[in-house]
């Protein structure tokens, strides 16, 4: 069902993965700091060492500068890891760089919390803050 | 149902919409700071993309200064919002600048938590303190 | 079933409404800090608005000095608004400086925690800390 | 904001009201007894009595006979409702006879879960069987 | 605060206590058997006891037939046991006996839960059915 | 702490423990099954085996015939068990037999609920129906 | 990113729909009836409407004959549905049929929970028994 | 870790596995029916596949005869399975005929809840009544 | 069942009250600071008052310095409270001298959570710093 | 089923304890600080004193630095513990110091919670930052 070098070749160059674009509006309260927190119940993507699907809930927190993320948008974004076979660690290191990238926010904080795999669970955490 | 070019006309000008006024009565404590927390577990509105209600739980904290806002006149500025086509972003904003003219508070938060749409939840918080 | 302009007297008048007495016993534990927190989880009061019963949980976090309340004289106190109308926000700042005369605490913060009324809900907070 | 007399026509001819058209498809397992069980968390109608807006969950449990209910054609029904002033026993009962219409199911049982209103809740169950 | 002779003596003609009509209105679905389930969660009557108040929930579930009971005549007559020194089981019971007397259900079922006295909770189930 | 031959001649002769009497009150409504639940939020024994406290939910589930128990005689009569050696399935057993010897009922069922042990929970229920 | 007409064409033809065989293992306690329930916490499947993914929790709940479902083998078989394009009520019966036909069990229930769309929820039951 | 082809030997000669004796007291209330359920909620075997542990909540519901089961000796016994490899289904079943060899009960239910495996859950119910 | 002037003359000298010595053991990681919190669920003492039992669950926290508290001299500590009257106040003013005392930690803090009395609730928190 | 003087030996000597080497994988994202937290829910010892078995959860959150733990072999180190006999206390302390030598994190904080033993819980929390 999968090919064990192709997903090792994949995690050694994680960071240069093409990922689809996310879409912004422009955000008419940008004269003041709020937060948007948007909760991805549904996110799945395949382990790199199993070929089976995992499973996560996917917290994304920001605070917008100019733009605030198109709601669709990010949704088929995340759609893209239906089938793309990565560690738990770099789905939320990869979303971070990717929606810093579409959207410049102030800040954001992404939480990825996995299903239990033999009794074990992860939560990953990262966040970026503009200079 | 709707009529998207209405809608999108409404979120570039979201900051000029007219909406009723909240009433208040005199905080005869204003000699002291203290926190009143107002829940609003019915909050609907119109999504502006599809046309289709959305709900809200709205929660509103606030110190009062010299006034407190009025429960009844409260509902019914949120009942406004049943008709009317707009994004989960600014519906808290909106909400935040209303009551800011309403009462003068010394601190308010808002949170804005949205249902469930294509399995992504959504939570929009934004607050003001006085000078 | 109430007088409307009675209730309304009241409210202008709240900080003269005079209450029962709440007892205590003298601290034996007076030379530390430590923090008391009593649970009242059926207080009931009337709305002056619809001279209906009002309910609510209430709080009373706080560091006795010399005295701490007696309990059983605590409950009877709450028992006297039984009949009284009262706003939310008051009845928070009532029982505060009510508490504050008793007992002359170190710090105390009060929460009354109200039930839903037409889909929303009151939750207020008032502190004291001595100087 | 309402007019208790057109509320009250409405209540006595309430099972003449016409609704919006139930869509189906053909069921492709007729050839079995199974039940689908559709929960709508997001239902509003408007109170008769107070013109102010009431909130429900709905659950429709069926067993379907030759034909399902389409559930974008079902959710489209349910906001016919929005502006209806109806009693919550009329909201289930007028429910039940036009879905009744729409899929001649074999059975179906409809309960309406309504929001808390001054410290007292309604739930509503009517059901019917195909003789 | 009580006189227990009094409240002892009330127990005795607990039957004959006169209580608040409970109003009703026409039932629509007269042709059909559907469940009618009202929660009031905010009733407080006074034990009979210590003159202390007790607080429960009571929920009545019913089959209407000609007549459905309309829920503020209820809320009021629920109010009337506000000073009321009763004991659980005689509520419970002298509820049943009144709304059976006020719209002549097929079926009822009323439950009474009481608040924790004394570290021990009391729930009184009740019902009626038409011959 | 606490002498081990004396508690096992206690088991052996359990059904001849002698306990206090639970007092009881007229039942106004004999006329009718009504069910009354009573639990004891704070049961607690002594483990024959090594003489330490045990502690229990207990529920008492019965129909009154001519009486009704009495409350606080009840919780007296839990009291009772605090310096008892006595197994989980005796304390249900022996409450049931005493219960339907103080008031009669036309049924009733007991369930002891009690506390983790070494990672193991136990749940006892008797029940008496009389003929 | 999908194309509505092969998927109206697989609903038509579900029934027809080629799975992978779930392997099984030999019953050593045949002799009696006992119950096996398995649950999937983590289906998914693509919506033939929208061809945006599904989500739900799959149970079967059976009474093994002479063979017990092997877990492994029933997880890939639920993997295979990652990509096909299926309503919620063919999914269950499609998995019903399947199931039976790869270890014959004496009685088996099947409830799909599917997540939650536009503020809508759908679980679907079907069951087998052998004649 | 774990050798499969003794464990896969294990399997199929299950119900001939030697485990512990589980000891029993006279039950002194042997003249009633009455229920006992002991819940271990700390159950674990080795998986018969990976040689990895697994883990499972235990209930066992039953009415004893002349005989109850002694709570210390029955921990023992199921510590004994700490190192065995054995199938979900077997556990239940093994310890079912063990429990009825030991204390001859007039009826009993196990069931076994394991712990989520690869997003999986499993569940075993078996049960035995004297005839 | 007490006698009051009793009980009144332990809450006067209740610091004087003479407790069972808490056991410790050597710890091994004492060059860290970690934190170590022991809860008992099941603490009873009497209530000076009535004379009727008092539940409650005590948590400590703390850091230890030197020396751990060994768990079941401390569950024996606890169990000396079984027959005394004391305040909540007292109590966990008292088991945080004593704890302090038996194992020098450099920080500790109990809290002592009591059951509702009267639909009243108390929890007691107090804390030690080594200087 | 076990013997003392061998665990109390191991307890005097337990930081020599010899355990099995958990691996690592180099961290694509080590210019940036995350977090990532494993949770086993599954976690047995064995108790020095009694030799019976022991289940806690062991929750360790850590920023990595150069290395991230790989999770297979952190759950077959965590199950080298399944024999061992070991204080709730050295557990904590014992993972941090292995944990710190495998992957040397920024950061890292390791917190076992263990089950209820006579009515007592025991949650034990370490933490270590690189210098």
């Amino acid at each position: 069902m999968h090919n064990n070098s192709t997903y090792d070749e994949l995690q050694t160059h994680i960071r240069e993965l093409k990922t689809p674009q996310i879409e912004t509006w422009e955000n008419k309260y940008s004269d003041k700091d709020y937060i948007v927190e948007i909760t991805n119940l549904e996110f799945t993507a395949v382990c790199p060492k199993t070929g089976l699907p995992d499973y996560a809930t996917i917290c994304i927190k920001y605070i917008p500068d100019q733009d605030c993320v198109e709601l669709k948008s990010l949704k088929e974004y995340f759609v893209f890891f239906r089938d793309v076979g990565i560690f738990h660690e770099h789905v939320v290191n990869k979303v971070l760089e990717d929606f810093v990238a579409a959207c410049q926010p102030r800040e954001v904080e992404i939480v990825g919390d996995f299903n239990i795999r033999g009794g074990m669970k992860t939560v990953v955490t990262a966040n970026y803050r503009k200079e």
